[in-house]
């Protein structure tokens, strides 16, 4: 086996993106470095700002003021202002076209944003070592999405250095940590012609040399706010004044836990962050909840939804309270195509660096590609989420996450391979 | 000090009311024999039956096979079938009018119905010893209303061989143990002509010769029965298609207990019995609360009773279920009058087997004869509650309760000495 | 296709069966008359009573006053003395043995006991129109159990008839509705020497003509009983003197629900039946709660009792009460073996009656034969679960239900035929 | 009625404490103000620091990166640096000691923090209007107690200037709005020779020219935070390897509101601010609630703790967390002595703009005054709190909260006579 290397120019890439990481809706650095790339290339089309998002679809877009201060960091490290002006309202993301005659169209579509997670600064952290660190501290590509990013300019390096003959989109999604890019992208439109999409994810636990043909088992998921609101009321002198929207929050923690198993599949259930409240002596007026349903359907999902809705209305009418939920990201179930994840077993089987492919894996978490997925499925075409492994040492979303170039450089060979033998295929008839 | 001694006919009355304890509504047999020896005195007006009762106000009357039960009881204990016509639907309890010339109106209330305690059977329970035991096993006289009626009766009987001036009425009012049959009787208007109204109650706590001049802090209290109705399911194959009424059951209660305090004053709330579902393995369709709340005000029990809504709606709503609130019984709070308070305080002090008197008390719980003196009260009236003390073995509503007969007959002294002074004395202007 | 028909004798028998239903560990008649048939037939060995039970790990035993009304039931139904003797500590039950030469041993486990349910009386209620309706008011074969006992007796006299090789064990077992009977006859020891055990179920939702050759997915099952003991108070007067066993349970209800979801695969948990106090006006002293934990895998079962008795135990320390909780019955999961499966699924295709094979379905319930299955797997031996499909008009469980004979007929002839096959085969190496 | 006027000199102090805000702890420039103040008096003696706090009943006291930043503040504003590095690691407050010769030992009591409220800017404001709002943005004298400060001042200033005999002692206390200064003050014994301690409020919905003569029912309380700790897990991937703090902080929340009332008096619980977890697809490890409980009585709110820390344990427990609870501030419960009650009264109907004296009112709320009064009060002195009203415009406890300078003068007349009449008076024997 030939030991894979990853060419100086997408490592330089990937450095840069890593240095810069970037909230959901904020990858303001990133799309303009990503634009600069696509622009020096010998391609078709290049889409990016409201042209790629159905913008009413958008979900977890910041305020103002924190998209202002993101474009003001992306400015300070050499972003271009003709592309700030386009995406900075929360549009970021591009797609890239390329057509080369007669043949199927086929789309790779990788993710760009990263987490707000304050990245390790030991000598054993690679990127720390290396001088390549986060710049935006607090903020960390601990997801592996600046290789995502990387390999999806080496697909498409690749592929205009081949004899590919069709239509190849390449699709830099943003805002997938927070379940919301997934959907304005696929309901704008830009999948509709495609016969086979591609999604991919680097680690998740499979180590380098690895390769998973298909992932499924993507868990639905819909994330909401629920903002209770009562009265205050001085605990001591008044507490009958107060209608206590922590009380109401609580007993809504309690049922929301206790919605029922349900028989036709996994289903789960989060508060994940919750408060309320000022002080010790002051009935609280205020309370939330950031919670979250999945299933391992959408109507699993949907069944959970409904459910939690009913117990978030009961619990404040319980305590005289009004309570607002609102539908933060949601992604839905999908799967992979048998007939394109048999290609990419085929191609795994003789890609360099590849020494194990596992035919099929489930996902456990969830992710909003399975938006541009169905959006592909329901237009007659075919998908598939390929994983390539690589030995992390920490954790997915920990400080210590980093991913070994080498297999960026397998991941890039794997998916231009799959490309080209997806399109030579003809999956769709 | 004299040793009151209580008169054999009066005995014979207690003992034989004490050996026929029947539950509230059902006071069939007590009424007949009340009403026959109503009949052999002077009296003037004798009411009994739906005459006494607003009978819409009625609560917790039994069902029909339960009256229809006790019906044939009393008719085998010897009840008279045209008395048993007249009340036999739960229109129990008698009032008896005696008119003297002009004077003030003076009323006596006392209570008849008894409690489902099972008495005890040892040699040192009087009533067990000496022959008198309950015959309706599992029903006992546990909170001596056998001696109140006597009471009564015994004041009766002295207004009846005295110089008494005035108008006198004996009231003999049934259900009390569950505060429903207060109000019914209040609202029929038969008390709207009195001047000064007397209540009272033996034990609570005092001792033989001592005597509570005025009680007064009766909780107002409401009692409900919440039935949750929801959806079974096989919880093991099915659990997603039920509609749990025991989730619902349990976040009412949960919170029920949370309804804030008030700083306007105490306040209750208990859930006091509860079940649902019928099988481990079946997600319970069924559910109820039998439960109170009271206030230290009438103010402070509607306050409670208004959130208390709000929580089984709310919590039944949460599970999606139905939730069915019915008002059993209740009280309002009420007051003691100074005026006739006073007159009690001297009348005992000049009482023979009196050697205390406490001029006030509380009495912690409640008790429904508050809607008779809050009648008498809005009508300008007068009205007080009165603690006869007796040396009670066990505690109220435990079956070893009992009652010196001595202080029976201490009872008859004291509200016969307090009818006349109060009728003397004129406190209405 | 040939119409089966269910001999005279086995029809019999089934009647007589379904008119005397009998409640788990009081199958007395039951046993009785089955001890008598069996004893009627050339068998090598019959055991009952405590010979075939575990003691110990009984579960569920009614209380003696309950045993002696069914032993007095069962007596006055015509059971034999000495079988009464014999098994009616709860021990019912019977294992019959038949040796015929060289040759594996095949089991077949039937079970015995009926539900509390009280039996349909209309005109289209087959039993009730034919004359032998439940004799036991409101007790009821609604499970198809006397169908089990008479395929079983049916299959005996097919071996018994036939040139069958090897040992045959036909074993009644009682006490499956409260999955209290299968443990302590695994843990008898007499299935160790079982190379291949048969189990099955007739219905089920599936019609007639309809066989299951593999049923698999039970779910673990723990049953328990937990009891909250608190102190009563009077609610009006002494709250704070109350510490509240309906708060506890409420609490634990509340949170027993909350459990969290397990991703290894699917979980149950049900209070199904709760209840607790005795008046509104009382603080509850005592509480209760009846109910079950489940999972896919017997691991995902221990998973939810160790959080539902945590969650028990901290209900009942928050508000200061005793908590008791008491496992009753349970049963593992456990799976149907293939080479087994593939046996009835052949013997089907070619049995009278049967025009549908379905080569496996889920449970999604639980049922304790698995005990029995684990017990011969453990021991090096296979297992397999059949089930036997009729047009039951009414659901399990429900007053209604009821069993084609002409499909006990089917069943005898099928498993008659795989119990040789089995046998033929020697699927032990 | 001559209507008083505030000195310039007590005006200017007034103003420029209401300029310098500062929270608990942390009255850096507060303290050098006054102790500059007080050192250009004829005082015998002058105690700050450590000295007069027994340090370790000290409670919330800020982190040192707090401390230091109010010390800085200070600084800026003109504090003292020796007395700043006496008190800056918050043993704020001072103690000024008169002796005039023989006589009882009389003291009074006033308070000096301020609170966490933005203060309004409105023309209507006064402060804003005449310039001296806040210039501590974000915190506000809006609890008067610049105006106490002043008026101990102004007492003093009167001892000062009068025929006084005995010995005065002017204590001013931190941190009383977290109820954290009283105890510490009061276990360093400063007090123990005191035979009469004044305390007082001005405001509390008392208009101007209005006394109150003795304040009660201060309700005994306790702060605490309780902190749960369990571990997370990734919310879809891993559920079941969580220990939800969310969840045992909810079920916590409903438990502690539910702890019963007290048929001795009323009682109060609230879980003022609360809150959990990091994400919505995160399993919460770690949650708390800053609450409190009070009692009409110490020994009722001792009640409500037993209980409180019993509810936190168990709920917990149930979901295999950790808890710990600590005791922020509290106070007990306290009542006015008759005697200086009497005393207040009489001067009060003598005072200068005073045209209403109420003889009592009740507090409602705490106040740690209460745990000086009892040591005085222990020690065989005597106490009394004392209501001086004013025409506040806004509440206490909001951004438009003043005081009219008028009425400090009031209060500053009322209670130098009052110190007077006491001291003449001897009331302790």
């Amino acid at each position: 086996m030939t030991d894979p290397e990853l060419a100086n120019s997408h490592r330089d890439l990937r450095r840069d993106l890593h240095q810069h990481p970037e909230p959901a809706w904020c990858e303001f650095y990133t799309t303009s470095r990503l634009v600069d790339e696509l622009e020096q290339r010998d391609i078709d089309d290049l889409l990016y700002g409201s042209a790629i998002h159905a913008a009413d679809s958008r979900r977890n877009v910041p305020d103002e003021a924190t998209l202002a201060e993101w474009r003001e960091r992306a400015r300070e490290a050499g972003a271009r202002e003709d592309v700030l002006d386009t995406v900075g309202d929360g549009f970021t993301g591009a797609v890239a076209v390329v057509e080369r005659g007669d043949g199927p169209t086929v789309a790779l579509r990788v993710d760009i944003d990263a987490l707000p997670i304050t990245e390790a600064d030991a000598d054993d952290h690679d990127p720390a070592a290396a001088g390549f660190r986060s710049t935006n501290e607090g903020y960390m590509h601990a997801c592996g999405h600046d290789a995502h990013a990387t390999i999806g300019l080496g697909v498409l390096d690749a592929v205009l250095d081949s004899e590919f003959a069709g239509t190849f989109k390449l699709i830099f999604q943003p805002a997938e940590e927070t379940v919301s890019g997934g959907k304005p992208l696929a309901e704008s439109g830009v999948l509709d012609d495609v016969d086979s999409l591609l999604a991919l994810h680097i680690g998740l636990d499979h180590p380098s040399g690895e390769v998973v043909a298909g992932i499924d088992e993507f868990l639905a998921v819909r994330q909401f706010e629920a903002t209770f609101a009562g009265d205050s009321a001085h605990a001591g002198a008044r507490p009958e004044d107060g209608d206590n929207a922590v009380q109401a929050m609580a007993a809504a923690v309690q049922n929301l836990y206790g919605i029922p198993r349900n028989s036709a599949g996994g289903t789960r259930v989060n508060a994940g962050r919750v408060g309320g409240g000022t002080a010790s002596n002051i009935v609280p007026e205020a309370a939330f909840i950031e919670g979250e349903v999945r299933g391992e359907t959408t109507e699993l999902m949907e069944y959970m939804w409904e459910r939690a809705e009913r117990v978030l209305d009961g619990a404040a009418a319980m305590h005289d309270c009004e309570v607002e939920t609102d539908r933060l990201g949601d992604a839905p179930s999908a799967h992979s195509d048998a007939a394109i994840v048999d290609v990419v077993d085929r191609v795994a089987h003789h890609t360099d660096g590849v020494d194990t492919v596992v035919e099929h894996d489930s996902l456990g978490g969830s992710e909003d590609a399975t938006y541009l997925m169905q959006r592909v499925q329901d237009h007659g075409g075919l998908a598939a989420y390929v994983g390539v492994g690589t030995d992390h040492p920490g954790g997915h979303h920990t400080p210590t996450f980093d991913v070994a170039e080498r297999d960026i450089a397998v991941g890039i060979e794997l998916m231009a391979g799959v490309v080209h033998a997806v399109a030579d295929a003809e999956p769709v008839s």
